[in-house]
């Protein structure tokens, strides 16, 4: 989705397009990171909400009118004085089965690229997530933490089949690390990848790559849009997990004692 | 190089081999997998040699002859009645500094694809290896041990800033998953990441996909051929991964009490 300014706008235009999965038949919708503020230092105090409040309270009424699972992408979050970039995931009853702080905060100062210190607002979450679904267990990061395959094999480890991923690359980043590390997570893990990102726009203050996309766990999408506003749609298959770790059993050769 | 039935035709056409890289400028040659033996379980154990015997000693020399660094790909090294997929590294002077036996053995059956098990003639190696040279650690993996995103970490954490990686990734996995893996390890541990295939031959037992290329740390391809036999070359630049170890520092954010 397209990111603007005004956080009611924002809640209004994820209504539009939760509906709009849901009528398309998705059981399980995900939205983008930071999809109800611009993604920005400036901003993430001035819109961040105490755990329940308005964005939370209409995330669970959406998972709950809808009957779906609703991971809601992510928000700031503040809880005793910190912000905290927050992934709030609801069942079909509306009842949060997740909460995930992202753990690995957005710090790069790229030569001739971007430069962004997410530490200078945020503070960073300290425990990996996966919430239970009637499908199976399915892993929560958020942008940046994409980076760190020790996370990612942990939440496998955990009975993860599906790994989704709010995030928001950037125009020196996206083009050259996003699909290839989604796809590459997807097959190390032999999990389905889902990330999720705001659609580009050119006139915030922080330009998101787009390219949401979903990997099997062969390392192959399955799912893929472009840079411009639209919901992505792919088939989860939690059996096909189970085959392709019997044929090629990754996770059970691992040397634990080696590394 | 093409491997073959005939093992002295083997180190002939390696020897030949590697006296075009040294003459091309090499400073550090690498061999692929395998590559004085068919890759099949009927010859291992028939073609394995003690540690010093003739293929060692003619790495050894061609090392010290040529003044070059040499990653001898990997033979069948046989010790106490058990054969190894064992890789010997050699410094200037023909000198021993380090070997590797390749811990993960390749087991697998893809259902229309390919069926091996090597655990049926050969024993895996528990270390991992990092060999030290003049221009900086250089990490040691054998081709299934590419999988396994935990090794690679180890071996960056211990101060790799190259990974060599003898391979004969096969006409299944090879399209599939071969430049993906390459690229992701090289991105997600910042480092360059070279891997040394055979070349593709439809005679022998074992058709190998061929392909060698070397990743650098930002996970785009620096050198590549293609199936055939050919060498291939990079300049491996070890201040470039420090440079892009400090613009986007990964290793110093990872949040090693959470995983």
């Amino acid at each position: 989705m397209n990111v603007i300014a005004a956080k009611e706008a924002n809640i209004k235009k994820a209504e539009s397009l939760i509906n709009e999965a849901a009528m398309a038949g998705s059981e399980i919708v995900v939205l983008p990171e930071m999809w109800n503020c611009p993604y920005s230092n400036d901003f993430f105090g001035q819109y961040s909400e105490v755990e329940g409040e308005a964005t939370y309270e209409f995330l669970s009424k959406m998972a709950k009118s809808l009957n779906i699972y609703l991971v809601g992408g992510s928000i700031p979050e503040i809880d005793n004085g910190k912000v905290y970039n927050t992934s709030y995931s609801f069942d079909r009853n509306g009842k949060l089965i997740g909460k995930h702080r992202k753990i690995h905060l957005f710090d790069i100062d790229i030569e001739a690229g971007i430069r962004f210190m997410e530490s200078e607002t945020l503070t960073a979450g300290n425990q990996s997530t996966v919430i239970n679904t009637e499908f199976g267990r399915i892993g929560i990061g958020i942008c940046f933490d994409i980076r760190f395959p020790e996370l990612f094999r942990k939440m496998t480890l955990a009975g993860a089949k599906l790994i989704i991923l709010p995030g928001a690359f950037n125009m020196t980043t996206g083009p050259a690390h996003w699909e290839l590390t989604i796809r590459a997570r997807a097959l190390d893990n032999q999990v389905y990848f889902a990330a999720c990102s705001p659609a580009r726009s050119m006139e915030g203050p922080y330009v998101a790559f787009g390219n949401s996309c979903i990997s099997n766990p062969w390392g192959e999408l399955c799912g893929k849009t472009d840079a411009n506003e639209s919901n992505v749609y792919a088939d989860i298959d939690f059996e096909y997990v189970d085959k392709i770790r019997n044929q090629l059993p990754l996770l059970k050769a691992r040397k634990p004692d080696v590394y």
